[in-house]
């Protein structure tokens, strides 16, 4: 009773709703997955997923009309009490994210708090876990000892300004005396040092796969890419509106002159073991390409590099500077790409280059396009080449 | 062009949008607020958020019709091409949350991607800093020295699992070698380790005192109260939906049991000055009554206790308990509640007790009920008495 009490006086000042009582999403015995939504007044209520068959769509941008592939929509269907409902085919264990619409206004489904912000954008998740060892098993949580995920401040001298990036310190790192080899891992435009372990799974996925003993323990440094940002929404000092198509974020210059901040930072603050073959770095479109002009830079540095739809393309202006990569003889120097990404060209390009250069380097190509369903697969599969 | 391509393809497959080109809200040179929404198709579009007068409402809750305050609610204007626009008197500086209704349906205000979680239910919210020093000012980022946010999981044998907290380690701690005291800082009912930097603006309420030396450089740790949860939403193994009704949440004897679990981690993980003077705990509803429980059980650990909104309340069955905790001279007793929260007779209760037997407590009475703009306060003021 005293607890009713309570739950009543905090439900009642703060506008909490003691959930909905609809069970959305539900995933069903047979793997198919049912949404519903209450939705009484409504006319026509659509399911957005990308699970669902993609669509074509055209936008207009920067004065070009280009056709892009949405995800899937379906019409959900009314039944009795205003009840709207859907069930998808069969799905395979993976992260999956949708939204539902209502008379043309996007809606949150409010009988599910999980939602994932990629950019501006907010999409309910799921994840799905069809049988062990699948995509979705390595992104959820299991009982296996979990690393600590930090959010830190460090100084850059070079941009002017505190910066706060994520750091990943593998399960028993705080109890041990080791030093760790350290992965930087950068995302991609107006992404955010967020991103990563939101949207990538990077926590669940380092812990599952080390805990298997498929990767090394690591430490994993999360930065923020876009270089005249000091930190994510709600970090920072404005309450900015992130975009993707500010094209400043896509300059890499400072990103390669500040870069040397964040590893004095790391290497001063965590127990760091140095060095060519303890160092890797890769990063998913701009911050692919960031992680390609970084080991151009810096090409006895990186030991591993990872370029995850986004590469630096070679050209006369870099020739050299490639042959100074492959001169450092690279543990890794790794490319992932999906067939339907618009950045697959580049990355056969760079590919044909390496090739005729004689300079070893691996090309993944997975289906799919320039979404996070595949960088997080890349991450998986370069996670466990690293520092053996 | 590269880039605009780069966007494209991002945008494309992600259904990442570019963005709404409506700014909402927009904070106005006079501190009036205006929301904006495109909903061309609707007859109604309402706007609900905890800066409008509040209004009565009728609930049936375990069988019981209850009234409580909800968040004020207004009808937002249609103008030319289906934009529905509101704005607000001026508001003084503070994190207010807000939700819009189009048509009966919840929809978050697409053109504001901040939002934070209270248990089950999301809202938008916006900080508004009216001027430097007022309440928003303080739950605003500044450019002064920031402290780390790490989510860190412990072993607790007596629950039986690894559990996850949340530890705010002030600027500085990293490179220095000092001994930091800790504040033990637990969350109400329904709530998790992420709710006080989520919802309380933790770090950044203490990050900005301290740098004006309002407040010492501490370690704050924001352990998980509900015993039988392993982590917040997202970090735990099962994708479970968060209620604030369970009445085994309410129940602090397995808090108490297991409270030196984290206790003996945190000693033995961070640089930690230990013993009564240099140890406070505090918590919210829940959270309130938790820290009065711990100090009647550990009549000699913390020198500070603060009791937001919820109190352990005397009776014949404590009373040797409540003598022991005063014997042990707390340098602070600290009791803060609304004078509109449920919980104010209780918390009344206890500081007649306590006056009647001469144990010197505070008793600070707010405007307002069981809400997280109170507890923001609170926290203010008590981290400000903390270990001087």
């Amino acid at each position: 009773m005293a607890a009713l009490l309570m739950a009543v006086a905090a439900f009642g000042q703060q506008a909490l709703g003691p959930g909905t009582g609809i069970v959305s999403p539900e995933i069903n015995p047979d793997n198919t997955v049912t949404f519903r939504i209450l939705a009484p007044k409504a006319i026509q209520v659509q399911l957005s997923g990308d699970f669902l068959p993609t669509r074509p769509v055209e936008v207009e941008m920067g004065g070009q009309k280009l056709v892009y592939n949405a995800p899937g929509q379906v019409d959900m269907q009314e039944g009795r009490d205003g009840m709207w409902t859907y069930t998808s085919v069969p799905l395979e264990g993976e992260l999956y994210s949708y939204t539902i619409t209502v008379d043309g206004q996007k809606v949150m489904d409010p009988s599910n708090i999980y939602q994932n912000r990629d950019v501006a954008t907010w999409t309910n998740i799921f994840v799905m876990s069809a049988r062990q060892g699948d995509k979705g098993w390595y992104y959820q949580v299991h009982d296996v000892p979990h690393g600590s995920v930090s959010h830190v401040w460090y100084d850059s001298p070079t941009l002017g300004m505190q910066r706060r990036l994520t750091v990943y310190t593998p399960a028993g790192y705080e109890r041990s005396k080791d030093k760790y080899p350290v992965f930087y891992l950068l995302h991609g435009s107006g992404g955010d040092e967020d991103a990563w372990c939101d949207l990538g799974r990077t926590a669940q996925i380092l812990d599952n796969l080390i805990a298997e003993g498929k990767a090394k323990p690591m430490i994993v440094v999360m930065p923020n890419g876009v270089y005249f940002n000091q930190a994510a929404p709600g970090a920072a000092v404005n309450m900015f509106q992130p975009t993707m198509t500010n094209s400043r974020s896509q300059s890499t210059i400072e990103v390669e002159n500040s870069f040397p901040d964040i590893m004095r930072f790391v290497e001063n603050t965590y127990r760091v073991a140095k060095g060519y073959a303890n160092t890797a770095v890769a990063g998913l479109s701009m911050g692919g390409r960031q992680s390609g002009m970084l080991s151009l830079h810096y090409p006895k540095t990186f030991g591993y590099v990872g370029l995850f739809s986004g590469v630096a393309v070679p050209d006369d202006s870099n020739a050299d500077a490639f042959k100074a990569v492959f001169a450092a003889k690279p543990k890794l120097y790794w490319i992932g790409c999906g067939k339907e990404d618009g950045v697959m060209a580049n990355s056969l390009k760079l590919k044909e280059y390496c090739d005729k250069m004689g300079f070893p380097v691996t090309l993944y190509e997975s289906d799919g396009g320039h979404i996070w369903r595949n960088w997080r697969v890349y991450l998986t599969l370069f996670a466990q080449q690293l520092f053996k």
